[in-house]
């Protein structure tokens, strides 16, 4: 029995900003694996489909039992939000894969790629992403606030556009107060901060700020923060960072 | 007469890659702009429709000329490969904004999001963007090589995975190969390299080698390369970031 495993991405949000080939891997799955309010975006497939939903936070049980029902012959749709390989199940999965059984090393894996986060807030306010660019997650699950520090201060110094993933939960309060509280000491007062919550959908909300002014409370789990770089400016309603390190 | 601009990106290349918003967003255009090849990438739509194709690095030109046409009425979508958002068109028609006629700061401006090149490339090859990780063009058009060699260094010295776009074109033959020369001295010989061509299409091409042996001549135009991590390692025939900073 040969079964498959295939990490997918929701998008955003909205069902149209989900890939015909996402839609297509879901559709031939029988069995979806994923944390629950990501597996209730996707409606009602064929009638054999099995859902197994679970929490958040325990991402590397899950990959397992991906991998386990895919080895037993399942076609398995593992569900992640925005692209799975940024911040999400794509790793995970390898993660299992190199520590568990050897003969999953052979399983037919595929990934899908997806819309991710920071296009989807991008997208609401302008280009912002226009120029070169870094996305940090601020989580501390799985690395130590050092490492983060030591990248937010390399982002800094590179004059990199900063997109900030999961910049709050209710375990985190603090980190991303932290986060502006470094960059503050190393970049200008005025840079553009942008808070974008649930992009790529229809309760999409933006805050724009200063570096200086930022309040890090405005975030929540479902927000994007970005950064901008020297450049990253205000036109019109947008916020854009120009291509040319000159005005144009 | 009220016009309207919409910037969208086709995605990597395969038709299933691009998302139904920007499908129809397409639909709905009375005026398609764009680089020739992209423009070729979308199927005939609607009998009333008009296609203005360019060349390629006339990006402000390009933006200008479908800003007036939307302020003369006209529903006009930019069309740029990946996500307009990331190294495309959007920036170019907010630079070209900011320049230009001040009746274009009130039009009717949306930007689509999509799936840019880095998410299919590292989709091809399983999850090497799976930690916190930076975009950064080679093209010096509109930078100084200064400004890259800087953001490299950092990108370096955050440990960041680090995607190159724009790694080589026929203007550009030598910068890859200087930009590795940079990240050898600042990077362990083993750190792996990926050359991902034609990702997200059905001529997608990967070779996998190390910084210490990578040899700049095997990217073109069509290439994103993807430079590791300390943590990004080769699991099966898979590459991937764990999201730790510890083997799980």
């Amino acid at each position: 029995m040969t079964g498959s495993l295939v990490v997918v991405g929701t998008g955003p949000g909205k069902a149209d900003l989900m890939t015909p080939a996402t839609r297509a891997a879901l559709d031939r799955a029988t069995d979806l694996v994923g944390y629950g309010p990501y597996l209730d975006r996707i409606p009602a497939g064929r009638a054999d489909q099995c859902r197994h939903a679970s929490d958040n936070r325990v991402e590397l049980d899950r990959a397992r039992h991906a991998l386990e029902l895919a080895a037993s012959g399942r076609h398995v749709a593992v569900v992640s939000g925005g692209d799975p390989g940024v911040f999400a199940m794509a790793a995970a999965v390898f993660e299992a894969v190199e520590g568990g059984d050897p003969a999953w090393r052979t399983l037919d894996i595929k990934v899908e790629p997806g819309v991710t986060a920071m296009l989807a807030a991008a997208a609401e306010v302008g280009a912002p992403l226009g120029g070169d660019f870094c996305a940090i997650s601020l989580s501390d699950n799985l690395k130590g606030w050092a490492t983060i520090e030591r990248r937010l201060a390399a982002a800094a110094e590179g004059d990199f556009v900063i997109a900030l993933y999961n910049p709050a939960s209710k375990a985190r309060p603090y980190q991303l107060g932290q986060a502006f509280d470094l960059l503050r000491k190393l970049k200008e007062a005025a840079t553009p901060v942008l808070f974008v919550r649930a992009a790529g959908t229809d309760e999409a909300k933006v805050v724009l700020t200063t570096l200086g002014a930022a309040d890090a409370s405005v975030a929540d789990m479902r927000t994007l923060v970005i950064v901008g770089a020297s450049t990253t400016r205000q036109v019109g309603r947008w916020i854009y960072t120009p291509r040319s390190e000159r005005r144009t």
